[in-house]
């Protein structure tokens, strides 16, 4: 009866072993869907990057499967898809939902805001993650950074803008926030889908659109059709954005945790660089290829003007929501205090190159 | 003997089954040498995040443990220590090892050199890290981006600086290539030890010195005894360092060797984050509480020159050593692309805000 008792022994610990080892290996296999279309450049390429590097990580116990927006066909329905839990995951821009809160609207850019990296330093040391999560944990969602744009280009104008009267029944394609302060100077703010925008341009259905900046515009066309390529004002730092569902996260051990974190972490941060990267090597391409395009700057008396009716919305958002008032004061505080060390440091150092 | 052969077969389950759980479970104990003491505020939090995340990450089994130079006692052999093994990873910048391998000094910053963002794109989009991995693979070492402190300040000065005359017979502490070029104004450039520095500045031994930015100088006491604070030229974008050693890398799994590779960059583009966080509130703390701390930006007069001494060095370095070239030429040539896209994005942007 020696070996039999070893025998049971023996097969105790293997059960055990294995069961360990059964906890340990199991796969979670997630979805995101994603507001842009497949292989949509730059924008695609964050959470492509953070499912490859979540995989290798985990050795392939998190499995992040990607939807583009030609799959699951609704580029603004990614937020209820993942408050919903039909998708663990989504790869968006907060500003898209400001009809459904609109306290979502401050965690993408505002107009006369942040530049990246003083961004950055108020998502991540700054208190911006604890407003964003204090949003979205309403509706059961943890939201992340997800990649920045960097400064946006103000726009494609088939005609030089001169003054701010040049605004007034001026027919164009800006969404957002930055649609509200431009109609306050008579422009006629319209939505057109993304794969008409050129033949609008081109046929004179608008006079003008903002999209990306060199990184992405050139690949669209509008080069060709309205010269008058404006400096930005309205999307100083557009950070995209991870949403997680709040209770698939928390199923997951410890560890996948902590991996899906510092993936979506330096997938968004590569993707400042990588927009920085690319809109370097376009426009370098543009003014070699391209001598018709006019770079130009709003002059000061129409940036000045934006930035009132800017303001005046600003303060009209903290009068109706005690939410919105805390997150736009967080912001302007602290862009006070971080504009000035910009100021004296980046600032300072290029100004003495350009001028 | 049914039982005998039972058992024998279990067993030999059993140890196929807990050799798996053995190298799966297998926990990797690292040593990490940074060239900062203990506690050393922001260069120090770059390899403890990093640590943190991996432990986390890895669930275990990678275990990076630091020690500061107060402990290993040689600021200046962390190279050594990682090419020869004792330690498997070091925290570093690095220029420090100009006088072992001079290709190594232009992987930190260099003066005139691109700022956090563009330096960033350039190395991870640019060829940059392929540049760097050509000169540390010599030494059988891996190199990675540890972290940026952003835009240093130019120094802090007991009389205020107002012609290239005003250089010569200056004694300051500024290392490296800077050094170079402000001793071809005339400047007696020395070494000092930091905790010296103070005492230095105070008693006029030396009449100004370099530190880092508001982010770290503050706690130094430099603002009480040379009030006239310049902004930057010499170090646009210092960025650190993590170096590992190539066969210590080679032998952690895959997922172990992604899981170090993220938790490095994730650390390393958060430091820029805090560096600019803690530089913009410490700046906000003199202006309050140090009145008397002027800050001031050299002369057209002063860069001009400081520009055409750097740039004669540049040359002499590029005819003194073919990969120097390829290194300069590759930073050249993407800094005229980058700079012009920062000159019409976040510097146009900026530029309508203080003008």
């Amino acid at each position: 009866m020696k070996f039999f008792k070893l025998a049971i022994t023996v097969l105790m610990i293997t059960s055990l072993s294995v069961a360990l080892n059964a906890s340990d290996k199991k796969v979670y296999t997630w979805k995101l869907a994603q507001s842009w279309g497949t292989n949509f450049p730059i924008f695609g390429d964050a959470p492509k990057n953070m499912a490859e590097r979540v995989k290798k990580m985990s050795n392939g116990r998190l499995i992040i499967k990607i939807d583009s927006s030609n799959k699951h066909k609704s580029a603004f329905g990614v937020f209820d898809f993942v408050k919903s839990g039909r998708y663990e995951m989504a790869h968006t821009a907060s500003y898209y939902w400001k009809g459904k809160d609109m306290n979502t609207l401050f965690f993408t850019t505002m107009p006369f805001g942040m530049i990246a990296q003083e961004q950055n330093a108020w998502f991540y040391y700054g208190g911006g993650m604890e407003l964003m999560q204090e949003v979205y944990g309403k509706y059961g969602m943890l939201s992340f950074p997800g990649g920045n744009t960097g400064n946006q280009m103000g726009g494609w104008f088939r005609k030089e803008m001169k003054t701010v009267d040049d605004f007034k029944g001026l027919k164009m394609r800006i969404p957002g926030f930055a649609g509200e302060v431009l109609s306050k100077l008579g422009a006629s703010v319209v939505n057109i889908a993304p794969g008409e925008l050129y033949t609008a341009l081109d046929r004179g259905t608008i006079d003008a659109l903002e999209w990306v900046g060199p990184s992405l515009d050139l690949m669209m066309g509008f080069h060709k059709v309205a010269p008058f390529y404006y400096t930005g004002w309205h999307e100083p730092a557009t950070e995209l954005q991870f949403l997680v569902n709040e209770k698939a996260f928390a199923e997951l051990p410890a560890d996948l945790q902590e991996i899906l974190k510092q993936a979506m972490k330096s997938s968004a941060y590569d993707m400042l660089s990588q927009s920085t990267h690319e809109s370097a090597m376009n426009l370098a391409k543009i003014k070699k290829d391209f001598p018709n395009v006019k770079i130009k700057t709003f002059s000061k008396e129409i940036m000045a003007k934006l930035k009132e009716e800017n303001n005046k919305l600003l303060v009209e958002m903290s009068n109706k929501d005690p939410m919105a008032k805390k997150i736009i004061d967080s912001q302007r505080e602290y862009m006070k205090k971080i504009r000035a060390w910009t100021k004296i440091s980046d600032y300072a150092y290029l100004k003495s190159d350009f001028e």
